[in-house]
């Protein structure tokens, strides 16, 4: 039996250590014969150190080593010597040494690997790289984002301890609600017949801990939907999930701020303001077109209803009779768009189902140069060029359709265009606070509202006049926290109040009898003196991507799913025995069954 | 809308903050009337801290206090003031002032609970508490335990991440394997008659972050069984996980002594000893007849074979013809117990399959009085008497039987004696490292050799050359940490040779057609080259329940299951609608069909 044990990790010696007795493990990442002498790259998650083998001076070192092959694992031992100046390998923290080996020895055996592990600059299949997740995290990458994400977890977990906030860990294996998205569900053994479910979030749990009086409350956890999945979704996902007593959102955004900061500069060195911008779900829609804006540039959505309807454009006029508006960009500098590019941006509004792009060139001389310039007075033009802050060489881009259509249309190419020339700075980080959201939205097809969020979302205070006689207008007390684009955080105010909670079931047109099958133990408990309670989860796998640079949400999860809900390491999910079945009381249904 | 920001918790305000102006909220814990004066105990997780209301300087909120009840929620603002000396209160914090209360408001009230908050003398049916399992929390004992669980997690996380351990989340939608216990399993609607599997353990995932290179991974998981529940499991449990690369028990059992060290440090303010006693499993079970021993007692199992041989005791004679075992304990100053209790001790290890308890009690004189003595030599008593280290006044029980029956009732019965006669101190903490448990176990059903845990499992590296000849007698390289008679942690070292690992496939029999469908995907990663690495996991449950002197698993967990594996709270698992069992291909099974 070897001795495996090492004194130093692969990425920890340098000039100062010269001269040491060392023994190191690890995988042989290169192996080069120069001229008699044999070098290794010895490699571990730490980085890469050197060894050189010296036919003359250790010869039957100097053999073995002759043998080693990518992958396989080593133990060896010798002196750490510097190596010839002009050797010295200044990327590397271990680059101006290496290791004069005496002794090498084999502790397992590699097969070739499916692809090669030392030239992490080749491209390699997604799919290949899933089925060989443990191969993949030896190139250094996933390992770094990896290690990226235990930093974040141990950042958020210090902060929320100090700041008084617990964490308690809800059940797995939960009770299934018929809201929302679809619930995994777990058959029961011991009840036939019966299912649990495994948690979409802790939403339930966290306001019964508030109930019980545990003041303040946080997890990392785990959180499951069953469904069709985007690019940047996992059947299993990782929140932040918080919840505190007998705060506003006043008390709760300078926490969040403060968790966000430690994050950003204990695992990315990256400051951020202290307070974050805040901003009404109305004013980000009317300014940006979306509410989960990217900040990082600016080309505001500037209405032109007025100008329109004064104008003798008919397109615009027919919209804005039909209760259509019309939108407008400014893209400083875009003059230079030539009629091709126009084109393609006509085409990709097109995608969301938008007639037609009007432009509008500002020309050296401070005019105004389009196909549909005419239709508009040269007042009309003065006060679109000031509207829209408008310089010489800038381009206007106009949209007339539904708010909705308008708002998603302008809010993609408002994004597209930024990308397109180059505008992002990707080492700019901008937060903002999205707050009251509406409370109901109208379900057309039911001729009823419905709850924005959840029943349970607190009116804003100011608007509980409004409850009963314009309902649509009631603001929630809501908030999202986006960054860059990215929704990174979502919570409310939750309602306390057992007689306002029945105005808005009343509201919803529930029975008690619905308000008893759906929310049945949940009001129960409620109703037994509950403290004000507000709360907010964010995005664990977002923010570590934000951190990663990286858009693929598989780069930040140890062992990910595919798109197909797959692992395709473990072959998983995969058919189990009949007996397990049996067991479960349950059977699968005959194909032609399956509606 | 009230401001129910507070300016202080209710564990807070001491003497030093007389004269302030503050603002709490909380539960109402109790309201006494004396003299015109309202008392009302103000409650949250921190405390309770006393408000007054004085109908001549605060004539409304006098009124308005008058009118509150238990457990409902307010919100109230006063100054600071001492109490009377002879109305402190010496056990609260707070004990030593009250608030002369100006104002009060309702934010929410409340039905009277199912059982009664603020008298914790009270006992209360589990059943319901659990029902009620927020109300529960609102009485402070189970809000304890869990602010102690989450000290436990943060002392966990901040000493492993100090040892350079990285927090590794694997999936909980996992691949069902056949082997140990019942698997929960999870329908898959994209794969239809497919299933994922809740995990029993991180196992096969750590074991791959090491052959993936991360060196040293943790992780807190929730970990999954469907069994059929003891009093002490739950269905879904949690595990400290660890695994590191590049070491032995001896690197290992330090860092674990530490993590332990320190949670007892931080959590407890219990110093325990900087390394444990080790026990080989052969001497633990020889010693104890257990490989869970609790230490904070003496009275060891004494093997005295030769003295039953030589004795003239048919008894015992038959048994060791059979192949059976003879062994006595001590029991210090035992005499003084009566016939009765022999014979009560006697019924107990009946209960083990033990034919007969035999006794002898040692007199003021140094000699025997036993109603078997006349068949033992005086040389034979005199050797009893030094092998037992018996002094006047002891009493000595023995036992014959099979070994397996013979040491697990001396076990039960060393441990009962302890319990009965005051001997277990439940203030000391006696750890004891058993290593070395044997590698395979004799399947006579099927006639041949099992693994005693895995077939990854590595063979103690002394005995390598015994396994091709005498593989019962190898050990193997695995350990289990005891603390006073609970096993806290269990792990081994791993195969990381492979053909090592053929040569345990072959010892098992396995074909290569049951290794791959059973280990497949997991073999093939370990021949990528896999370095030597070790692990063990710690039952988090079981650690804070020994931390907080509870003997209830379900005291330690937030939301637990009953032992029927339900959600009494929540009512779950519960049936759930037919459209979401025909999106999963699945049928429940007519009842007449289950075997």
């Amino acid at each position: 039996m070897q001795d495996f044990r090492r004194t130093h990790t692969c990425g920890q010696l340098t000039a100062k250590d010269v001269g040491q007795k060392v023994k190191l493990s690890g995988w042989v990442h290169r192996r080069r014969d120069h001229g008699g002498l044999i070098f290794i790259d010895l490699r571990d998650r730490f980085g890469i150190t050197q060894l050189v083998f010296d036919p003359v001076l250790s010869p039957a070192a100097h053999k073995e080593a002759d043998k080693m092959r990518n992958e396989w694992v080593i133990t060896i031992a010798g002196e750490v010597i510097m190596r010839a100046p002009d050797m010295a390998n200044a990327k590397l923290t271990t680059g101006e040494i290496e290791i004069k080996t005496s002794q090498i020895s084999v502790l397992s055996k590699a097969h070739t690997p499916p692809f090669s592990i030392c030239d992490d600059f080749i491209e390699v299949n997604e799919e290949l790289r899933l089925k060989y997740r443990y191969l993949d995290m030896r190139r250094g990458d996933i390992a770094q984002k990896l290690v990226k994400r235990h930093q974040v977890m141990m950042a958020v977990r210090t902060y929320l301890d100090q700041q008084r906030f617990l964490e308690i860990s809800t059940p797995i294996l939960g009770k299934s609600t018929p809201e929302g998205a679809r619930d995994y569900l777990v058959p029961s053994r011991v009840h036939p017949g019966a299912f649990y479910a495994l948690p979409q979030s802790p939403q339930i749990f966290k306001q019964l801990l508030m109930v019980g009086g545990m003041d303040r409350y946080f997890q990392i956890a785990q959180c499951f939907r069953d469904e069709d999945l985007r690019a940047d979704r996992q059947p299993e996902f990782t929140q932040i999930d918080l919840e505190m007593s007998f705060g506003t959102p006043d008390e709760l955004f300078p926490i969040i701020e403060g968790l966000v900061g430690q994050i950003f500069k204990t695992c990315g060195a990256i400051d951020i303001p202290k307070t974050f911008r805040r901003m009404s779900y109305a004013e980000c829609m009317n300014t940006y077109g979306t509410d989960k804006p990217d900040l990082r540039f600016d080309m505001p959505l500037v209405s032109i209803d007025d100008i329109g309807e004064k104008s003798a454009f008919e397109v615009f006029k027919a919209q804005l009779i039909g209760g259509g508006i019309v939108k407008a960009i400014c893209v400083k500098g875009g003059a230079d768009i030539t009629r091709k590019g126009i084109e393609e941006y006509t085409a990709f509004v097109g995608r969301f189902g938008i007639q037609g792009l009007a432009w509008m060139k500002v020309q050296e001389d401070g005019t105004l140069n389009s196909n549909i310039v005419k239709f508009f007075s040269p007042e009309l033009q003065t006060e679109l060029l000031k509207r829209l802050e408008c310089q010489p060489s800038d381009l206007i881009f106009m949209v007339a359709d539904t708010p909705e259509r308008t708002n998603q249309a302008l809010d993609h190419l408002r994004r597209k265009i930024a990308r397109d020339r180059g505008l992002i700075d990707r080492n700019r980080y901008e937060f903002l606070w999205v707050t009251d959201f509406p409370l109901f939205t109208w379900n057309a097809d039911e001729g009823r509202l419905e709850s924005e969020h959840h029943p349970f979302t607190s009116p804003h205070f100011e608007d509980l006049g409004l409850l009963a006689i314009e309902p649509l207008k009631v603001r929630s007390s809501s908030y999202d926290l986006v960054l860059n684009g990215y929704e990174i955080a979502s919570g409310s105010q939750r309602i306390h109040d057992s007689s306002l909670q029945q105005q808005i079931f009343s509201i919803l047109q529930l029975s008690n009898e619905e308000i008893r099958s759906r929310f049945g133990f949940f009001v129960e408990a409620l109703s037994y003196g509950t403290p004000p309670h507000l709360g907010a989860a964010l995005g664990l796998d977002r923010l570590v991507m934000i951190l990663t640079q990286t858009e693929n949400i598989r780069d930040v999860i140890a062992f990910p799913k595919t798109q197909k809900a797959s692992d395709v390491m473990m072959d998983c999910p995969s058919f189990v025995a009949q007996k397990q079945l049996h067991e479960l009381n349950l059977a699968i249904e005959a194909q032609e069954n399956i509606p």
